[in-house]
């Protein structure tokens, strides 16, 4: 990929991620009906950038939307939410979406999302142009989040990573790895990571889930996710990552024991659902080493991050849980 | 109403409620023991403006305060609470008062507030010039909020909107109204607005209840009310509208879909309570088109917005429910 | 009252209350449809007895039935609910109907139940004849249990004793009091009995409601109440006394701080819900200092105990909190 | 089928389901390392009957257990538990087995049951002769309870019914079908039947579950159903049944409002979990129009009861919701 | 000792502990003010025994009562709760006592129980016979319940085991040990057991306390414990063993999966807390090989259970976690 | 003490208590692992001062800290965890440590904390030097926080301020005192302050704990306190002070009905728990009248507040509950 978006690491910083200086990129009012535009998605598109962005309305009717930049940083996102065609079903209710992913697989865009379906799940679709939009089967039985699909088939199947949930504001979650022969029915389940015990990071001990779409690396799956703690004021969500085995992702051979990032900045801390930073895409480059990371900010508004992609996996190895 | 407070909307605003540019007008520390002055009431009065102020103290015990303005900006506030005499009732055992409102019926101004008698209730007091106040009989039974009454009888009778609620921070609530034709014994109670599906208006999905006193237009009554969500950090509360019938008020015309102010500056975002906007009051001017809503901010200060009483009534019956 | 249904004290019986030794008197399937038959209400009615039954089906749904007995053992039961007609409201919406009280006043027979209208909540009904019923306004605003009406006007106003309660299985609730001039509006809530502390008197730590119609007595109203303990494995309802001065209710001069009635027989211990006594009502004779208090058990089926009115009193002056 | 076990309806009973007079047929402690026998599965096999039974031992482990018997009441039960062998997957991890369902489908039995891996999922194997099991992928990603296979393949697939389930007690729960090609991957996820209004159907109101394997009658599938209400002393369990479109099993005719069997005699009402019936198999001859439910009581053993198909059927189309 | 009750073991019992023919030994109405008598202790007394016994009043006021019995069996317990004299200290606040546990050490017999100061903790007292109570300092600061002395000094030090609560009906809870030089001051705490794994015993699964005075044998000290399972009807108490180090009683050496004895009969799963089954206390004697174990039942009445030492212990080590 | 941090009163404020005009003194990245330092400890040692820092890692692994400053306010803290060696014990576990408070006794400084075994109780330690630092036996079975010796010995005894808790974010708890002879065993535990009634004083009506070590005055033992409040919107912490009898601390002679600081400040509203000021030490000079109270800000970085003794010890008197 060209054009990443890119800014040096600052002087004296030693994290192995760095925010953006303008931070937030996309502002809660960005549309005109918007409440907050954050967990979103994004992808290098023709010759710049196409993303699949979670606004949520100022009804708080939640709705994913398509949007296109040339630099990655300043984003047009339509006003109007996407609507879907029938793909493989004829089955497209939706009672709301949100927490888009996206990942080219051999010859189109797939979107994943939690999708409104008497409770949340998985929803998938296709589309090979960001305009018209091709809805299929949901991927599970509700209660299911972050739904995140690797972008590459695995031993000939589609493969899905996810966190079963229940019906509410979930106070646990592991995430899992599923099968598809066909984007239609989805089997071989395994559990992939748990999360942490207390004493050992206690940022990613009451629930994970997995972030942007797995990153493949020399060794192996690089996976951003996030990582939660219940405090005495509510859930904070943070920034980790792991390495999954190339051709056994249920395998993790690397996991953070430190955050990558955690909220820690006014955008951050304040918001609809203060101390917050949840990631749901990563551009890179790695001809020229580069990671750039969109993460939600307090569900309110999307800042980016930047990294060496060498830099974080050795970070990740080096700090192993 | 003449000398009503007023900005005109910013360039560029497209909402219908703006708020005013030195919030919050009133600090959490204007009198000497407050620990925090919010959710409070204003009436004009003489040449200018009188109010009813719910000051928490720094042993946080809450109670309500007289004060005075010229310019519904500047405000005067007691620094001794307002101590009540007998009116239609020796009983007027109170172990905190909150939540002021403030009306004109008839001959006099009729304060209602959240009363504690063996729990939250509805309290009940008459003043002729905000320094001699007369306390009635409790309404109801507890544990019932936000009593607010409206500001003529209706088919002869007095009329009060209130929230049922438990004897904890409650996670639900509708807004009932009931009838008096004495201010002593009330029945004839109703049910007007519940809370919104999930899907359709989240923001109002976990609770709902009246703010200022109704204001009468042509479509009926103008009813601001907050609505509340039940995120995983808390509670968030917003300020909506409705249209009531005039004659039959239990009858919704119209309702926002969309909320009309939620929680976006600095000082609605942090404070004692973070991300609450509540109203309590509503100065208007039919005649200039004019309406001034004063609410409360994060539990802890107290701030104005400003709108047109013509394009509120336009929204809420353009984003109706 | 003659014809009161009677068994003498068991021999070496040292309680003020014993059970009728066919206990129970009414089974769970005594009507074709039902499947429970408990917390009821009975009165003396021409040269017998009627009464208003609560039968739940067997779709669980809860309503109220008229019955008849000529020796208030023996009970015919109507196999149709009670059909309401409009009385002093149009307003007859109920989604259920359950736990009625029964007393007559002047001229008429008066129903109180708690009844659902966006919750629980009491209603109102009258009958000359047990055969046409007329519903009134609902006392009160949801939420609401457990309203019983004395059996003669106070200070000339209606009084009726309540226990506000929250949407749910109410963990909470003490004994209010409110009084209407019309039974249309009520007002003058006071608060009569709460809780007594865990220390002094466990089975009525976590919620006390009043039972049956209250008795006069020399020494002012007879109340039995129930009230509940939360043990490790579920509430557990008992019945205890208390003597109300006869002008002013709200004022407690005596309360038993031992239950008079606890949960022991096979029938009280098991069925829907386990370790249930819960008295709605008490037929009784000054001349012959007897009284027959019917009580659900178990939510299941219809009991009756017996006691003299003089030991009852006694029992409760001697052993008050 | 022949030699179904039976007892004619008592006189002046009027139920659809009548119990065997000697229940529970299977005691608690009926193999020596047991602490109850209960929510179990059987079919006809061979001359007589097997079985697949839930046997928690003393150390309350949950398995299953292979039984055999002659008429259907008297049961010979293994002492060991089934010993799984890989099936369509090597991945063959239990933490533990429960509520095991059995039917044939073209030429092997098929036993689905709560199976242990991470928390509760379906769990699949396959027998030809109870003596040798081979163990599938489970269905699902957890959480997941009561998955029951339809005894045909529906359009070309096999059908199983499940109940999205939280990691605990969970207090909620609706019926879902999903279909599979092949055994391993599953999709095509529908709602089949959502808990019923707490005013119209409350027994049924918090939580439901597919029982025994559906039967096809001339009306489409009849399936039983456990539906729960929670009381205020905890879940009660009852049976209800349910008339599925034949060719669309996600489409429901009827549907119970009643309950068909309830927590009544000593032994549902007490044991492990009081107040339980839970149905888990149906043996049925539709040529002598009979049918033996087979049901837990109370967590702790296993009871049998009896009714004619066509009076069920007739019933719920009667009755319906 | 001589005189131990006792009752051989019914043919084709295989358990290694079974029931008295005659249970409940003690019934809830046993003396004139009690509701309930169950958790008590018992110990050899001059040429018989003397016991400490939990007896509820009828107004649920939890106290401990002295009592005497020539066998074991038939005991005569005082009517009025035991008077405390101060011991070693002058505090002997108490606001309620429950569960006792009683054994003798050196010259005396020492008494501890769950104390209410401001919620349970641990008291302690001594008695030479039975008439005069001397209490001491509370072992511990709230809050801890199940305090049970070892019968020995160990190391020279006192020891006791305690289970470490919270304020209500605690969920939670594990054995630990601490030291005294004295009596007064406690430290040295280490703990001892923990509840198991769900998958591995779950019937221990929730918590777990100490049960009667440790009994030394050859092979350790052999301690009752019960053990609880939060089913979704309520808890469920059972009674386990282990085996501890001889002088190093932290460490368990053997501890039983299974449990020993669990609610099965009706006056265990019936009474005011429903399937509890509650070691206090057991009386032993190695000559003879016998023991009889005190425990009580639904919190309601007190049973005995016989089995011999050395096929308890033979169990714990052959059947151990 | 000389050369104690400070800053004169500003002008116009009205307050006992003042802020450090830099605060935070102490940010959350100060040193290279560290997530947040907040709750720490700081003495006089030699020259200047020394401390125990709690810092949190980046995963979140709590942890104490030494450190040096020459003038209070700006600190070198060691960049590694203070590592144990045994003090009176060999038992050093320790799952984590948090919240230190220090104190110089007779020779030797003394550490408090809360200390991670099977859950938090308190740990203790002593140093001489701040290099060596030996671990003593934990005073208290778990669950316990906010362990706090008094400086001197009473009575002959090591004395411990401590506040009872569970095993999570404890939504209770109440200040009781312990003595020791020796610091190994504890007993004569006794109530010193429970929480305010919500009426009276609610910004301490949830749970309190001790603060910094007292402070003798001529008044008895100046005790700073935390005070909780349960908002809607999560826990609130404030700080108070009470006097306790200077030869009987367990004996309460003034608590401050109002607060003497609460949570206003950007950096005490936001952070990785909002809303907290957490006082853990206090330099004071009686020469010059003045205190120097450091506290936690948010669990995120450390703020001091000065104040004049005098001015404290009057307030509390003139403003007592």
């Amino acid at each position: 990929m060209k054009n990443i978006p890119w800014q040096d690491k600052p002087e004296n910083c030693t994290d192995v991620l760095w925010r953006h200086s303008e931070n937030p990129i996309i502002d809660r009012y960005a549309i005109p009906t918007s409440n907050s535009i954050f967990n979103s998605a994004v992808v290098p598109f023709e010759d710049g950038f196409a993303g699949v962005f979670r606004c949520d309305n100022k009804a708080v009717q939640m709705n994913i939307f398509a949007g296109f930049s040339k630099d990655g940083i300043n984003w047009d996102i339509n006003h109007e939410p996407i609507e879907m065609q029938a793909g493989n079903t004829q089955m497209i209710d939706s009672d709301y979406k949100y927490d888009p992913r996206v990942t080219f697989i051999e010859d189109r865009y797939w979107i994943t999302w939690c999708n409104g379906y008497h409770g949340p799940t998985i929803g998938i679709a296709y589309t090979f142009d960001f305009k018209e939009f091709f809805q299929c089967e949901n991927a599970f039985l509700p209660f299911n989040r972050n739904g995140v699909l690797f972008p590459t088939k695995i031993n000939g199947k589609y493969a899905m990573l996810s966190r079963p949930s229940d019906n509410g504001h979930t106070p646990f979650g592991d995430i899992y790895i599923s099968y598809s022969p066909d984007m239609k029915y989805w089997g071989e389940h395994r559990c992939v990571m748990k999360v942490a015990p207390f004493e050992q990071s206690a940022w990613q001990c009451t629930k994970i889930g997995a972030g942007p779409v797995p990153i493949l690396t020399d060794e192996g799956w690089l996976l951003f996710y996030h990582g939660v703690i219940a405090t005495c004021n509510g859930f904070r969500y943070s920034v980790g990552a792991a390495i999954l085995d190339k051709n056994e992702p249920d395998k993790v051979k690397y996991r953070s024991q430190p955050y990558l990032l955690a909220p820690a900045e006014l955008y951050e801390m304040t918001g609809d659902v203060p101390n917050v930073v949840f990631p749901c895409a990563a551009l890179h480059s790695h001809e020229e080493d580069k990671l750039a990371l969109y993460y939600g900010a307090a569900d309110t508004c999307t800042g980016v991050a930047y990294g060496k992609i060498s830099e974080v996996v050795d970070f990740v190895k080096n700090n192993s849980l």
